[in-house]
């Protein structure tokens, strides 16, 4: 069983981001921008309720405070400011999950302030503190081995894996640099075969030809690549002939006994 | 028996506005600002916390998104704006409230969009959807007869009433503009006797001599005025000396059968 | 003679608007925003290059502050809030200007902003004066017959009247409402005709067949139009075929003696 | 001969921060928030014709865009963000030195941008940019020896040097952190001979009693310091009897052949 995951909601008031409408049936998680890198109160409304009605489980998309730069810079913040903004961000969208009857199920930061804890473990500490005290049943969704993985287990926070299928690896199950040749793949084949393994038998490739083993709860399927929507549909037919099911990601968990 | 409410957390980063900690123990419901013309996610948790030690009632206090205009200049948005920008601000302090082990009992909408609301149906009617869609259970502050009421009531929420303490009245119950001589009090005498007279008669003397009737569950003390802290203690006194309890607005209107 | 301008520079950060490279090379001037409702430095920056490599003038859009709404929401400002507003965006758009080694020409009001100080006296005087302050020598442009034409006068700003080629007239002048049926023209030849009768008759069929003066210096193209660059093409190679030509507004301004 | 600046106009709407009316008089050069993280237009308006009817010059202040931590934290931004960012900021600033007559004479980025800038070549060769690209007739100021004192002086900028009164100097020149015991003085009279070494030896004790070469063309007070106003009188009546003159920064440059 595997959860797919992807960013929606990115527009902002007059600028439109993305292909949710098309993106939305073809996932089982969606990661809703907050107002802080992108979405606005109208968009976060009218994607919850597509998410609603598609019955694909929302989570919120915290950033940096960072319009202009679509939270792709890193901002020096205390552990204090992360958690008093992913706070303000994620009970923001738990706003209008309630007004559609639903429930915020997970949390995965968003851009820089994601790249940033998973090697800043104040910066993690804060994101962590921040989900916990809006609701401490709430998933963290990052790349196991990361400080922002410890930070979440620390506060008590059930953690799920995600696991990135268009893109190469390092040694240490980080991702390779998008500066190096051969970071991000072009060919959807080597893309679902990397989604596959690390499914079936819980190992990547490394770039350099080591095995390394990751746990993967959730594959992430970035939502601005134009060719996701292909890329996504010809990964649910080999995940289907392979035998794996698509499942929201708190069935995924349960199954893991996580 | 009446509640006492004022406008607090409305500092902003290093900005630093009103006089929170000294107006904290005199109140009974506080009105937090949410970010969108005053207070951030900082100024948010400490200002939720500060009144659950102080055991102040938090209420919402969403404006126009305005922050350089102190949300004091209106906005033309349609309804379904002044819904989710109501939504999204109301959500936003609920968080800070959850990690604080308490909840938003009020909203007050502020500045501009107060005033606006009172004469429109369709601003009033967003704003009433706004709050209710984040929890049906919040009661919405304003004053009676307007429409900011009317479309409380539609929308199925316990509205309270508020009374002006040291603003001239009308004869059909609105404020006195502050462009008119004598619309606001300097003496606090004045002040209290209206207060009195609010609670005890449910009667205003406007200021063509009109006696008005006005229901007033709570009276409102302008923070940013510099006199604040000192003119609410001699309320309380009068008050205590009338035999009037200052108690939690819940206490009031569960009095009253609202 | 004729000008021809249109919206250019809004994007946003990573929010792209528009197809600023197609449209460039049919325009003789361009309205390039300045932050307030769209464009930040990064696309001042590149527009002006982009302007100047083409050989077109640059004029300032500035708008009301309100990015989510794109400038398209009525902000009740004072005039010197206004003025103060548009000064700060023009002056921020002459430095990329100066750094490109050129100058801005003209100053058009963008969206609400534009249509309110059509019939706000005050507000049009603001945003004269917030151009006047910036440089005496900068054109205003904007409709005939409206109050920002007044004011603009008034404060000895050389006025430069637009015209619409695909908006039905009023009998007075201004735009039919869009919410009217019959607002906007879908068929490129009747707007061409109408741009053609404008320049050649300084006349304009109104929606109720009226035939209305309206002096024209430069042709309005809506650059977020879909169909704007095979328009403005056609456009083009009428007024090529009718002997009209399409010059830089400061030669239109000169050859009419303004 | 010394000249002397502080930062001013850093309100924001509602929010008052400073005691600019004080500060004026005592100073020859002022650094003017932009908007980035402090300062609006309306603000930037009423600083600049302060300035001017007090005589004294009037230089950019910009800033990081990060209103609500007021430009004291680093944004990984690019070169061409800095640059951008920086023109942005001064352009728009001397938009309102023209409407009073004026010029901008200096610039000296703010906070986290200035620290930030002091030992990042990429960052400083950004802003260095941003500044010539709008006037390469502007003089930066900066502290000696820094990465953003040489990238001014590649950039064909004049740079000016200034000092701090009431900090603790490294044996390198650069400012003690203010983490560190000691590293800002409460001794007004400890300061006022640090400025006086500053001036008549070009040397400063660092504090660890080295001594250390430095010239400084300009002190800097901190107008957020409470005692500022009192600190600054003096300062000046102490550098009056040592026959110090405090001059526009222009003349000290001037006399020093820079």
């Amino acid at each position: 069983m595997i959860d797919l995951n992807a960013d929606l909601g990115e527009s902002f008031g007059s600028f439109v981001v993305g292909r949710d409408a098309e993106l939305i049936p073809l996932l089982t998680s969606a990661n809703v921008a907050c107002g802080f890198h992108a979405g606005d109160p109208r968009v976060m409304d009218r994607t919850v309720r597509a998410c609603r009605e598609a019955g694909v489980a929302v989570g919120a998309h915290p950033s940096f405070p960072d319009l202009v730069g679509f939270g792709r810079r890193v901002l020096d913040v205390t552990a204090h400011e992360a958690e008093t903004d992913v706070l303000y961000q994620v009970a923001a969208l738990a706003g209008f999950c309630r007004r559609h009857g639903m429930g915020v199920r997970h949390v995965k930061p968003h851009g820089a302030l994601y790249n940033q804890a998973n090697r800043s473990p104040e910066l993690a500490r804060g994101i962590a503190a921040g989900i916990a005290g809006c609701d401490p049943g709430l998933v963290l969704v990052c790349q196991p081995g990361t400080e922002l993985a410890l930070a979440g287990e620390a506060a008590g926070l059930t953690v799920a894996f995600e696991g990135f299928v268009d893109r190469a690896y390092n040694p240490d199950g980080t991702l390779v640099s998008r500066s190096i040749e051969g970071s991000v793949y072009h060919d959807p084949g080597r893309a679902t075969e990397q989604a596959l393994r690390m499914i079936t038998e819980g190992t990547v490739v490394a770039l350099d030809g080591t095995v390394v083993d990751v746990r993967v709860d959730t594959l992430c399927a970035h939502g601005d690549n134009p060719e996701a929507v292909a890329f996504l549909g010809a990964l649910r037919d080999r995940l289907a002939a392979a035998g794996v099911q698509v499942r929201p990601l708190r069935e995924v968990l349960a199954a893991r006994g996580a």
